[in-house]
């Protein structure tokens, strides 16, 4: 039982975790901390928190469990403003979508204090992204069913990551573990870089004078491939820079597929742009069987 | 009342359109053609086809509407073959995503016999694409609330583009004119581009030794974005090839803004990260709100 849940930034995924837990039972008080009064309150009036404080540090004063559920650029600061009212048997957790940065802050603020230690924090990242943000888009069930990654630390005692997963599996998710820096790769191909070429895509046509028109001629494609370019631009921002290298590394791979496609179609070799075509599709056709299952 | 219509390829945009005039009661007789014996079968096992016809020519004789639905690649071939059989007063359609290149090959072949006119080729693209294909994929309320778009041809008639109007309507789709080099110039961005970006993706990942575990941390966010990589990949060469020019225009400007996009990242430069995000975030909300009210 977890007797007081301080959650940093109260949004979708940090609201979801506290509505989750609470319709759970394993929760008694939420606090919360965030930059919008607004959000906080409407926090407030869903449910979502017992009470708002006023600092990072009064939330976590107290606090057995604390959730930073910050865009992760907001990260470093709110743990050098919580650390030193953080209790010293307090589990603490995130939801980044980027974990090598986040370890690194959490190693040099929790160290720096003597009364806190790396070994409390435990780095979470729950695959449950929307394009809706905000504490009025959170929900008990947004877990449910969703792939939570954690990525432990050497210092981590078992019983400290089998509280956290367990808190988890009690959100309805399925809990695995893997290497801090296996995860940035491998999100980095498969969600970093597809919000990135989105948002490109949108902002390239958004800049022309007809693009009204071209609007209005989109179909259900165009609609899915750049569903996740309305998501929220800070936070993606922070995550495309803290993530940036193996970013970097897949934007590169991403212009040199895309620079063979452009020779293929000038050069109007038929052969080899149905061959690339077809492994894509067969690819795809694979992952829609795989994710049915799922 | 149309007495007899042939169908010349027989998918899910061939298939449906037969399907939603029958539903109509618009069609007496639909006889089909296509490549793939088994396809037919399904068809007319599907009551979507009366008869099945060996030859195209064969298809149109006594024909008084074509709907020519194949790869937008194979229509050339396919008019050629069917043009002597047809009849002087037949009307023809196609539902192919590009326009000009069909509409050079039908004037081409419809001038070159004394007995047919361009006049006939009334050239429609209906905006409702789908990863499914072949017959198995076709159903009577596929156009239903959709576009569809005319390019219309000055020798058209206007009695004749009344007649297909009608006939869309039919349907269930909302029937919009165009001209053709303007349709090819818009589609070239909101379809042709996202489905040749979401082709490379997944085309490269597909391609590493990894693959697997990517797919297998795939979110919705890759999901939706990778859907249209789904697509037929025939269809899509067909189509990127007749739209070459106005594609590889749209893929440059893609080109240049993840360029852009890639300097904003390399040179950590947070303000104008977060402007592009902002700019492509807002447009697709936007955009989301248009298609929500449509």
């Amino acid at each position: 039982m977890i007797k007081r849940l301080a959650i940093l930034g109260v949004g979708l995924i940090g609201g979801s975790f506290a509505l989750a837990l609470r319709r759970a039972g394993v929760v008694e008080t939420v606090v919360g901390y965030g930059r919008s009064a607004a959000n906080l309150a409407t926090a407030q009036r869903m449910g979502i928190l017992d009470a708002v404080a006023t600092t990072a540090a009064l939330a976590v004063q107290g606090a057995d469990l604390v959730c930073i559920a910050a865009p992760v650029g907001a990260v470093p600061g709110l743990l050098a403003e919580a650390a030193p009212a953080l209790r010293d048997d307090a589990i603490l957790v995130d939801v980044g979508s980027t974990k090598q940065g986040v370890i690194a802050a959490a190693r040099v603020t929790l160290e720096t204090h003597t009364h806190t230690r790396i070994a409390q924090f435990v780095p979470c990242h729950p695959i449950a992204g929307a394009e809706d943000s905000g504490a009025a888009a959170a929900r008990a069930e947004l877990f449910h069913g969703r792939a939570v990654i954690i990525t432990p630390l050497p210092e981590n005692a078992p019983a400290t990551l089998a509280r956290v997963t367990a808190l988890w599996q009690a959100c309805g998710a399925r809990v695995t573990e893997m290497e801090a820096v296996h995860h940035d790769h491998i999100f980095a191909a498969v969600s970093h870089l597809p919000h990135l070429a989105a948002f490109a895509l949108v902002a390239e046509l958004a800049s022309r004078p007809e693009a009204e028109t071209f609007f209005l001629h989109a179909g259900s494609g165009f609609r899915d491939f750049t569903r996740i370019a309305a998501s929220h631009p800070e936070m993606w921002r922070d995550i495309a820079l803290a993530n940036r290298d193996a970013l970097l590394t897949e934007l590169d791979a991403y212009q040199a597929q895309l620079a063979t496609l452009r020779t293929l179609l000038a050069t109007n070799d038929r052969e080899r742009l149905s061959e690339l075509f077809a492994r894509a599709s067969h690819a795809r056709r694979s992952l829609t069987l795989t994710l049915d299952k799922s």
